[in-house]
């Protein structure tokens, strides 16, 4: 039932927000729409824009404009896509085939290069500084997060605090953002403000422990190659678990592919295998569940109104998401 | 004489634009700061800022903080110019290696990103949403024109329209903004505000007629290899006068070979004889010279102070580059 409700609630947004983005888009230069619409068509549950509405809603800002400015968070999100499917050299993206196999990489970068500037130009255009603040600090910091991760891979010795710096800046960080822009668009108190970025960050920072957490289950399940955070040399909170529980012999191998980057497809699926067996996947969830908790701490400290009902059910959509 | 006031005045600016461009670069993340030193400390005569600078004290800024405006415009070309070199796959810049040759392409891209994000923060923090809006042009703009000439490569019938709005987009923006960045500070006037955009605009185009031009001198004067926009496929004036001097039979050589990027070194070098004897070059340098006429009517509608007399010298030193 909780679960319904949400879910009619996303698709009631659906339809505007997506409005909303084509008309962002439209100015953009001819020759990168068809890299855009690439993307942006690919699918997503545009849960930055939402957490946007929401948040600027449930802080009492009732106007439709806030479509506008939620969809230039989901422009954001969908240029770092692009650049990613670049720098990982991915073959596809959410079932589509990758952009950059698509199109040429050079188009590839610049159209996010264009999407980003055409998001910025669409905040600055509301005349507020703080929600410019906003827009350019979720930027950085994603870019920050990114480059955290790629100077960290392979690395069998990554500490915890460096795996939640890592999703801070590349995940949470941006959802986090997304609800500040909505809350200052309201015009909402200091505390306001902060409260709705805490209930975005700690969402942000479950949902990229589920993610982690969803990398070891079957294929079946999530129609993604099982495994590929060990294979690529992520060293995310399953697989931190997994390696502790290993004997020295079977350790010290690990740790040599997985900084060598010889994990293979078969190897991968031996450790998912392991981390199902011994509950790993589960043991991160728990972790997420931390602070799925803070998160709904913060929204706790957020007008009681039908909105902050709608936050609360995506803390327990972000907990229970299978796929 | 001229030239030398010109020199002298660069020359004092260069300490005070790089201490701010150090300070601005401080804040991003310390994996990028490499990358980023690499194309900042690569050269430049940082022109961007330095008519940020020049305009907004021609129009009565007369506060030192105008520095840390007017790097905003460097950091965005250095970005431009890390997103490039991957882009272009290319060997060196300024005389360097290029940062991708040296740094892998995702943490140039990351670099050229995080570059942009940290500019635009410093932007917004200056709590005027024009200079916001300023700043996202000139990214829109460079974005579009990059794209434009990639779609455009290698067309032999190429519109001088089309090489305009190419030239237009890649180079002139981004000055024409620089001025405008610098006249926005100074609470300058409407009329004021576009003279300096006109002024910085034209300036560009005549900017990258000239580089054009300069693509066909001989290798020993200008440090690069001659003939590259011949083997890259694009179609710049002397090019395409050339083009049009071809007889029948060699004009469909030419365009076979430009098609289909077969140009070698050798016959780049012919090319680029050919175009210096036929005099195209300096044709060229002729039309880069209305673009300068009309910089230097838009200037005439600026206050008649010291600063003015500096952009008019810039004017003239873009004219008469010669490398």
């Amino acid at each position: 039932m909780a679960a319904l409700i949400l879910k009619t609630r996303l698709a009631a947004e659906l339809a505007p927000i997506n409005k909303a983005l084509d008309d962002a888009c439209e100015a953009l230069p001819a020759p990168v729409l068809p890299i855009v619409r690439h993307i942006l068509n690919a699918g997503g549950k545009r849960l930055r824009p939402f957490l946007t509405i929401c948040t600027a809603r449930l802080l009492g800002h009732d106007r439709d404009d806030i479509y506008g400015l939620a969809v230039t968070m989901e422009m954001l999100h969908a240029a770092t896509l692009l650049h990613d499917d670049v720098l990982d050299n991915a073959v596809s993206r959410r079932g589509q085939p990758a952009a950059h196999t698509v199109f040429n990489a050079a188009s590839v970068i610049l159209a996010g290069d264009a999407l980003l500037a055409r998001a910025n130009a669409i905040v600055a255009q509301f005349g507020n500084p703080a929600l410019s603040q906003c827009f350019s600090e979720a930027t950085s910091r994603t870019a920050a997060g990114e480059i955290l991760e790629i100077s960290c891979m392979r690395r069998v010795d990554l500490s915890e605090a460096e795996y939640l710096q890592i999703a801070h800046g590349k995940t949470a960080c941006l959802l986090g953002e997304s609800c500040r822009l909505g809350a200052l668009r309201a015009n909402a108190s200091p505390g306001e403000v902060r409260a709705a970025y805490d209930f975005g960050l700690n969402l942000g920072l479950a949902f990229q422990i589920v993610d982690d957490a969803l990398d070891f289950a079957p294929g079946e399940q999530t129609g993604k190659p099982t495994g590929g955070d060990a294979r690529e040399g992520k060293l995310t909170p399953p697989l931190r678990l997994y390696r502790q529980s290993l004997g020295h012999a079977e350790r010290e191998a690990f740790d040599r592919a997985f900084a060598n980057g010889t994990i293979d497809e078969q190897m991968a699926g031996e450790i998912a295998k392991s981390i199902r067996e011994k509950g790993f996947d589960h043991a991160a969830r728990q972790i997420a569940g931390e602070y799925l908790q803070k998160a709904r701490d913060a929204a706790g400290r957020l007008p009681d109104r039908p909105e902050r009902k709608i936050l609360l059910l995506m803390a327990d959509y972000v907990g229970a998401r299978e796929k």
